[in-house]
């Protein structure tokens, strides 16, 4: 091995968002794999809206990414060398390898993926991380019926377009929140949505109550911030909110905004409830096979925006903070 | 009949905490029963944090009190004439009985109960809505399992006393929260609590830390505020909030101070959810005869505050809000 292996690694702890100086770009000899292991050449990296966690120095549901280390991502990429017993060089496999070029990689967390069955970006997607997030969330969480007002924000992400595409397969009414008129449209012409409302351009407190005359049942919230005080002003009696993220707070420098409606969830006798995607690992599997089906059948669209070369990670990484995806953000790192 | 009847009436929607001017002490003829009513003699009046709440003129779970109207508040009595064929004169009833000497009634929500199985404040505190709201908020939305460490706010209120110890004859571990060194060996000496906080006196996030090392894995939430706030930052995994109430917030002349820390339910998948005692109304039956059991055999201990004379109704309120009473807070209107 005589290749080079470029990474970047968190330099400093963001105040904000990240800036340039946040990043250590380096380079390093590509390694060998020891016993046990495999060497893979990443392709194409997951940027989530949960790494700006990552980057801070706080107790959360996974352990902060040190200084120094090479910053932590879902990625998929194919193994180039293996002393792994079930690993074949030219397999493809989708795992935590880090943003950069080349990851060695015990099989822990590995998962062998097939490109014949679905582009590999959807497997950081639909099939992936957001994907499961989605599924788990809404249906395990939030627990929709049919005839169910379903509101979700972000609802134009990677895990949001997820969640209304499946609460729309179970028969709920499903009101998405998205910044910008190109994504509401999105959201209603390509994906089914029944109503999208901007909230760069609309009151969304109005909105919800425009297009929700029922109350909201279940609110599947990606955002935070004011969207989320919004719509506890719109419960249904007996409403579940899920708590799967809060992009709007993620950069913070001032304390977080903690929902001052939250008194709705007596007078409606609802709830708020957080989750975490690792929780249902044991099941990735069914849940994969299920939306592929759907997906086959065309109920389900997977939808990735894809940005090129791994220089262009720390400002691809902002574009998630920017609103500026529609889909699953992923960055691209190599061509097969 | 000639005799009069007295009543606080609602004057004005309260700004922060009620002011005397907030209230009309009225003066009226005592009416007679209709056919299907009965006339009550109003002994002791509820006096709970949630009826300031009515005074606003907000959607809620239950319609505001109307301006001129009597001020709505649970009460025992004695029924003095009665053209209901289920009540008889010198029948000891409970009921939404109002503010006043007398009150006219027809049956519903008129409950018969016996003196000689207990005190009759006791009618209005561990046998009635707030033992009622401590018994299912905890047992049903708290869901605590033995060896669970429980955390109550407003740990020597009416609400508060009775989660604490229903959860102690549960084998939980707990913790209450309440303002001043007497209320907290009170919750200690007499109540069996494992620890207390004085909130007046202590940083509550650190002594939580200290009292829970294990974590919160029952939140039983009567104030809100920055308590909410501190016992956020203390949950066990899969933690349930119960949100029974805000007394912190509820004279605010500013927007309700929402959870700051409410991403704590994401990494720890958590839950925060809302109650009304009211939907419980089919199984009161079931909780009394259970709670009755438990103060028979000397594990449930009912505290009752009593205040005398109708005139000290608009003063007695705030001692709700002051944090002055131990235990339930009952205005006694009269002497039988």
């Amino acid at each position: 091995m005589h290749a080079t292996n470029h990474q970047y690694r968190l330099a400093a702890r963001p105040v904000g968002m990240p800036k340039a100086e946040d990043w250590h770009f380096t380079e390093t000899p590509v390694g060998e794999p020891g016993d046990g292991e495999v060497l893979v050449k990443v392709l194409y990296v997951s940027l989530d809206p949960a790494m700006r966690g990552w980057m801070n120095d706080a107790k959360s549901y996974i352990k902060p990414v040190g200084i120094g280390e090479v910053m932590r991502a879902g990625a998929v990429g194919r193994v180039t060398a293996s002393r792994h017993p079930q690993f074949a060089v030219g397999d493809h496999v989708v795992g935590s390898l880090g943003v950069q070029e080349y990851a060695i990689a015990d099989g822990k967390g590995l998962t062998r993926v097939d490109p014949r069955l679905a582009p590999l970006p959807v497997y950081l997607s639909t099939l992936g991380m957001p994907g499961m997030t989605a599924y788990f969330g809404l249906l395990d969480i939030g627990k929709p019926q049919a005839g169910n007002t379903v509101v979700v924000s972000g609802a134009a992400g990677a895990v949001g377009t997820v969640v209304g595409q499946i609460a729309k397969i179970k028969d709920c009414r499903v009101v998405g929140i998205a910044g910008g008129k190109d994504k509401c449209a999105y959201l209603r012409d390509e994906l089914g949505f029944d109503a999208a409302i901007d909230y760069k351009g609309e009151d969304v407190k109005k909105a919800l109550a425009q297009h929700c005359p029922n109350g909201i049942d279940v609110y599947f919230d990606n955002v935070g911030g004011d969207i989320l005080d919004a719509a506890l002003t719109r419960l249904a009696r007996g409403a579940r909110i899920v708590i799967c993220g809060a992009i709007s707070q993620y950069n913070n420098t001032t304390p977080v905004k903690g929902p001052a409606n939250y008194l709705s969830l007596l007078v409606n006798r609802a709830s708020m409830t957080g989750m975490v995607v690792f929780d249902y690992a044991d099941r990735y599997a069914v849940a994969a096979r299920e939306m592929a089906g759907w997906m086959a059948a065309g109920k389900l669209k997977s939808r990735e925006d894809i940005v090129s070369g791994l220089d262009r990670f720390p400002d691809a990484l902002l574009m998630l903070f920017r609103g500026e995806n529609t889909g699953k953000l992923v960055l691209q790192v190599a061509i097969e």
